[in-house]
């Protein structure tokens, strides 16, 4: 493919019911928390309340069978954060998923089919 | 996979710089205006203004070479649109991608991690 060719960028959330129980939002959210072993860093990083945040952590820890996201001390912002072993695993399939999505050929033939070339923003 | 076990519905949306080329919503309105050959009927069918499902068809037909909706009198509400041969052609392509996320292996692994079971609404 040339260089000109536009982009078309997939994204993919995963409902569970009437929750999205994963998407891009959360799977960054997921990385970040890992990042800085905060829910509030991550928080700010995302420039997102710590309310926010937290309330996006307890729609996943909700969704799956065991926490994805494990506090040291409930409720206390300044307690520390990680990901459960199950955090990790939900992260690392969700990222894999993505790439496979990514190299899909439905991708290209729609990518050809694109007017263009479009310059992503940031 | 047992009845029980709770279902994730993959999502797709491809972006195209800023702007959300083809989504699910998008992909439905395509597929009712071809059926109804109509976007006010279309739009109707979605309870969607048709303010709202001709501002979707236009961001359609912006982000591809070709437009997607052919309408047989510009602006006019009531005189009819189809899908262009572009626009068949997406939509298949559209299809054919959310069918393959559909089977990807990271899917049922992610399933299996999920708590419930979940009864989907509606």
């Amino acid at each position: 493919m040339s260089e000109e060719t536009p982009r078309l960028i997939p994204r993919l959330r995963l409902k569970s019911g009437d929750t999205i129980a994963l998407g891009p939002g959360k799977a960054q959210l997921l990385e970040l928390i890992q990042q800085h072993r905060s829910i509030s860093a991550a928080a700010r990083a995302l420039k997102m309340s710590y309310r926010r945040a937290w309330l996006l952590v307890n729609t996943m820890n909700t969704c799956f069978q065991k926490p994805l996201v494990l506090t040291a001390t409930g409720g206390n912002q300044g307690g520390g954060a990680e990901l459960s072993e199950e955090g990790l695993k939900v992260l690392t399939l969700y990222r894999q998923y993505e790439k496979a999505i990514a190299k899909r050929p439905e991708l290209a033939d729609l990518e050809a089919l694109l007017s263009g070339p479009h310059t992503p923003s940031a």
